[in-house]
């Protein structure tokens, strides 16, 4: 990737890419431990950011599912997994939408 | 995820989102197979979506590695693979920067 990409240039989709990698760390850097989310931090940027894609889900589980090694905080990759699941949640409707 | 979200209601985050699964159909509906790739189109989505952070980046390598079936199209799943590898990158950019 080119070294700095001046935010101004970047295209939509470089945009979307780079403001979801700025949700995980405007609640990762809350604390000290800047590179991983807590449990609250994690369910903290779920309740502002994924309101309606993350409806009605259950917090502990969808966190149990995540926290693939169980250390009760949740790195980039994690974070990244639920990130996928939803883009695949929004394709299925999408899908769905343009053969109805 | 709740039925239909209307597209007004979502969040930034939740754009994104959306936005990055639109630009996958943008580029594959303009074929009969609208839930693939073909390599041209994927070679068009990137050269128009992703021309910084793909910058340099060779498309016939950057496509083997991608299409894992080696089927000579691009299902969703290989296309967020990418989406998952530009996350990354720009992830290691911004911590870099903070780190500044």
């Amino acid at each position: 990737m080119a070294a700095e990409q001046s935010a101004t240039k970047l295209t939509h989709a470089e945009k979307c890419i780079r403001d979801l990698v700025q949700t995980f760390y405007d609640c990762s850097r809350k604390d000290a431990d800047q590179e991983n989310l807590s449990l609250g931090e994690f369910t903290e940027l779920v309740k502002k950011n994924f309101p309606h894609y993350l409806e009605g889900v259950n917090m502990e589980d969808k966190i149990k599912e995540l926290d693939t090694n169980n250390d009760k905080q949740m790195k980039f990759s994690e974070y990244w997994k639920l990130i996928g699941e939803l883009a695949k949640n929004a394709k299925r409707c999408e899908k769905a939408k343009h053969q109805c």
